[in-house]
């Protein structure tokens, strides 16, 4: 009897202490809830909240990857801390405190490297994605011995990640070969002040937008030899500019045919890129300063979100006409938006009204909405079969 | 003592009689084995096999398409059969004999609807994902009453479908709003024998590829008003045409950057055209009359393998020089390529050695092989996420 007893409670105890979920990982995303330290788990077939985790720490300003299989989150906190979060059992993993403060990572294209990029002290860790051992320590130095805060960090095919120096005005590609023992390139003299990076959705071109000039520092990664060089040089030439509440995003990166989308920095603009040449095809003018301006994935309309204060709306702009075509008013604090990976739907963040928004994407209808605490980033678990997210 | 046991027998039977894997589904893949009308389930983190499913009929020409949560492949039998295979649970799900012979299918963009294409009766059947219930049944007719085999069905954003009619060399647009009374639109006199269709990854140009002239049929989906325009036309004009002993599979459609790369029917070649204006630009000579033409993901590389008698070779294109760089040989009946979804490695099918190899896409070196009893297709469930595959 005893026995028996034993084994049930084994049993038991292996099916329902873990709580965990057979299910497929493709279709699930993280609602950050910066104000708690915490993330929901969603699922966007049935657009349902699944659980809850908390105890991740300061998430103001947090950003996801994936793990290649889809099941695992890293969260990157302001804190500096990183957290590994298993999806199909809600519960923290592993978690580190790698900095004092970071603002971002990436994963590696293999899936075995996490890269954090750090303000205090300035540089970039990389840990073993398994074990979150740390593997490598990159200080971003420059000057006489001063350390650069980092911003931009996104990977590159062949087990590259790419970063900017905020106060050096360089861009960095770190070779991950051997994971111990980085190869950095430097790239100096970029332009004042990069304040955020991305790379095109094939990971052949890496851009620093900067805050210190009007312009882009572009690099070519597929000829590096050639260096970085300077594109949409004075946008703002002769403009007035507006104070900058909130500093534009260039993750949402959106490129819709021969042509990309990327927020003006002190504008209400949307200024469109011809990727033929790189250069200023066409200027829109929106709602307010723009935060994220991301193409729907089939590329047929670019999604604009604001800084406050004009935070409350989203605009949709019509890419073959490069015009506003319609306003929606999600409501006060709209935070981030992301697209369902074929597009259908997109989920927007609205934290002053502690709501997670569904809207259909042909219609434009709302069609479900989700309470959450004060909502920030979202990020769907497809992520992690794209580069450069 | 009696109510114990059989609680035990109830919990362990949960656990043990399903044999369920508790992980991620992103990094699944599926391996037809046409022979033994069978599947292998593999994973790309640590490239093993994981299990294999068998009972699936005529897998001769198969092909797979994904739930948007990656967890069940629908594989689309020659014999008519669609099954949904469980890769979790690693078996049979759900299965229907639909028609007499079926040449392939798609998902819709929500996920909740599969289309299957049959040559005999000639037409479009669409089934509910999660039940396989039929829902509508699209007869491909045309003329006097005739019945036209289809082929190249793809899914387009909107909730469509598009297909080609063989016989009436006609495109047709579903439009599944309401999945029990699809709207078709008609294109016809598109030219001769449609042979194969696809489309742009953004979902918005479908081309059928002409076996009865040279050249291919091109449908912009953001204008189906414009109709179908011919591009390519004539590009074998002068030349002889080769016997064609395994007709091009137009689905690995190669688009990087601005360019596309398709197999030329009938000859040593394949084209390049140029997106801006879809003319041809290039002609690349290679090894042998391409089937697959697909680009790593990166769009750097374009990786191309042969009909019989000139199977055993992959010969890889760089996409800056437009030459052949290298050539690879697997071995006699290379029969399929897959690339990983960021790229770093590719999954090739040797049928005549009873193999599977894994490359490493940046130094093209063989990193492992996996036994596979004559492999045909290779399909990963990070096709959920894309349009058009």
């Amino acid at each position: 009897m005893k026995r028996w007893w034993l084994l049930l409670v084994l049993f038991s105890g292996a099916l329902l202490a873990d709580d965990c979920a057979l299910r497929g990982t493709g279709d699930l995303a993280i609602v950050i809830e910066r104000a708690d330290g915490a993330v929901q788990i969603v699922e966007t077939t049935h657009n349902t909240a699944i659980a809850r985790v908390e105890g991740l720490g300061d998430l103001s300003h947090a950003s996801v990857v994936y793990s290649r299989d889809g099941r695992y989150a890293y969260v990157f906190g302001r804190d500096g801390g990183l957290s590994k979060v298993d999806l199909l059992c809600a519960r923290v993993e592993k978690r580190v405190i790698q900095s004092g403060n970071s603002i971002g990572g990436a994963i590696s294209q293999d899936g075995r490297l996490i890269a954090v990029s750090n303000y205090t002290p300035g540089g970039v860790k990389v840990f073993d994605a398994d074990s979150l051992e740390l593997l490598a320590d990159i200080p971003a130095t420059w000057g006489n011995g001063l350390r650069s805060k980092v911003i931009g960090l996104v990977d590159a095919p062949g087990r590259r990640f790419v970063f900017s120096l905020w106060d050096a005005g360089e861009i960095w590609v770190a070779d991950m070969q051997d994971p111990r023992h980085p190869r950095i390139t430097r790239f100096r003299d970029i332009g004042r002040n990069p304040y955020d990076g991305l790379i095109t959705p094939d990971g052949r071109y890496y851009i620093a937008g900067l805050f210190g000039e009007d312009g882009m520092a572009q690099l070519d990664l597929w000829h590096p030899e050639r260096g970085v060089r300077r594109i949409l040089d004075h946008y703002g030439r002769g403009e007035k500019k507006l104070p900058v509440y909130k500093m534009p995003h260039l993750e949402g990166w959106a490129v819709a045919g021969d042509r990309a989308f990327v927020p003006a920095v002190g504008l209400h603009a949307v200024l469109v890129i011809d990727l033929r040449d790189w250069r200023e095809l066409a200027r829109i003018p929106v709602h307010g300063q723009p935060v994220f301006v991301e193409a729907r994935p089939d590329g047929r309309e670019v999604w604009v979100n604001f800084a406050f204060p004009n935070n409350e709306k989203v605009q949709i702009i019509d890419v073959e006409t490069l015009k506003v075509t319609h306003t929606l008013e999600p409501g006060k604090g709209v935070l981030h938006m992301e697209f369902e990976p074929r597009g259908e739907e997109v989920w927007i963040s609205v934290r002053d009204r502690d709501r997670v928004q569904v809207y259909d994407t042909a219609t434009h209808r709302l069609l479900r909405e989700l309470p959450a605490r004060k909502p920030s980033g979202i990020f769907m678990a497809a992520r992690a079969h794209r580069i450069g997210l």
